[in-house]
């Protein structure tokens, strides 16, 4: 089966204003369920196409339920259009049922624009994109991971013990990620990349399915061509749920992206 | 003046089937402007009010337009009503334009929870509350702050160099933080703890305004009472904005909040 493309599996069809037509990927799937991100991607499409700047810079979604692949339905409503930003409502319904509920921001990020200060952000991963190790198409518990057949997940080989029962506890993976075909990232696809590995909990203890409540994420450049160094990062595991930090950074180096996610997790 | 309680100044009147009246109040501002993350904890509060479930755990806002002090229009429509979650959209209008657009995730929290992991979350500061400085009425630069005479924002020494001219530059702000009449948190009070400290950009360059475009804030525990430990922290600065992560912990030194937000700043 050929590998289909970030911009084919995440396409809009418009069918009148604010409303369109997509088709989830049965591939983009973990345990048959589509990723977060990538549904959260297909709405930052929306938001762009309906508004009047051209970039996600923040976005946040709320997951009701998880569509089946396939068809679905997305509406997008502008709230406001400003000069500098614009806000959008968006929405994922299949079968008449909400799906995930989204509110955007759009602006204009400049490709000139040079980060100011960064201290802040934690430092990714040293492994090469080359020694690092392609997550394989099924978790240790043998979850089918289809996703990870279209999408190039590598982590680095001293966050990899998870894979031989021995997680090293910090909760934390680093690693690369490319998209299929080498396509470069831009501020929708980063929606996905903050999305794309494996629960950060697998770096302390193996559980089933982590399904994705939340998800906010920053978009706070413009990626530079080739693969994003990723590191996902566990923070809490409390009351059955944990809250997870993502970062990616383009080939320069740059942080391009922030997630924050509220997963549930049966732990705790 | 007397001072007015958080319950007081989030209150809502029910005007009709998932419709409110509230009114911001004059003094939870920062240069006349109130605080986003009261605003989103009024929004917090309708949430509860139309929704099945009585804790917020996941809040997400996207500021369109700061209200003035006065009376606001809030309006909550629950998107999904579920057995362990429900999701709410609400928003914040006055004189009919959206001013705050949230989306809200409702579930309850167990008293008797304990957290099963948190190493992944950093570590409060170490200054008692009543060694820790008082937050002044006024910024550096001369901003009125009447919030800071209404809540206790209280900054550990090591962390108050900015207001002398000595930002650490490492862009953190320790500290604690206690409701008017010393109220206990709630998780809707925490959607406001999230966005009650200074900008943690004043720890590297003084500016004016910060302001939020973006909140969301997890709640992960149901706070004991007491005053809370908030961790208020700057990642990147890039392209004018900032995204900072804040981390409130209850009197135990359990973690009961993390917010996230991306904010306009006039650097980088």
């Amino acid at each position: 089966m050929a590998l289909r493309s970030f911009a084919e599996v995440s396409a809009l069809a418009p069918i009148g204003p604010g409303q369109f037509e997509a088709a989830v990927d049965s591939q983009w799937t973990i345990g048959g369920k589509p990723n977060g991100g990538y549904l959260l991607a297909v709405l930052g499409r929306a938001a762009v196409a309906v508004g009047t700047h051209e970039h996600v810079i923040a976005a946040s979604a709320h997951y009701l339920h998880s569509p089946d692949p396939g068809p679905v339905g997305v509406e997008a409503e502008v709230l406001r259009s400003g000069r500098s930003a614009s806000q959008v409502h968006a929405r994922m319904l299949q079968d008449g049922q909400p799906c995930v509920e989204a509110l955007l921001t759009t602006s204009r990020l400049d490709p000139a624009a040079e980060p100011h200060w960064g201290a802040g952000a934690p430092t990714p991963g040293t492994s090469r994109y080359q020694e690092s190790i392609q997550l394989p198409g099924v978790t240790p518990t043998g979850v089918p991971v289809s996703l990870a057949e279209q999408v190039d997940v590598r982590i680095d080989p001293d966050s990899f013990g998870f894979s031989q029962g021995r997680p090293s506890g910090r909760g934390e993976l680093r690693g690369w990620l490319a998209l299929p075909h080498s396509e470069p990232f831009d501020p929708v696809s980063l929606l996905f990349a903050v999305d794309a590995f494996p629960p950060a909990t697998f770096d302390i203890e193996m559980t089933g399915w982590v399904p994705t409540l939340e998800l906010t994420v920053y978009v706070r450049a413009l990626p530079a061509p080739g693969p994003v160094r990723v590191l996902q990062k566990a923070n809490v595991i409390d009351a059955q749920r944990v809250d997870e930090t993502c970062w990616v950074w383009d080939s320069r180096g740059r942080v391009v992206a922030h997630g924050t996610q509220l997963a549930g997790i049966r732990l705790g």
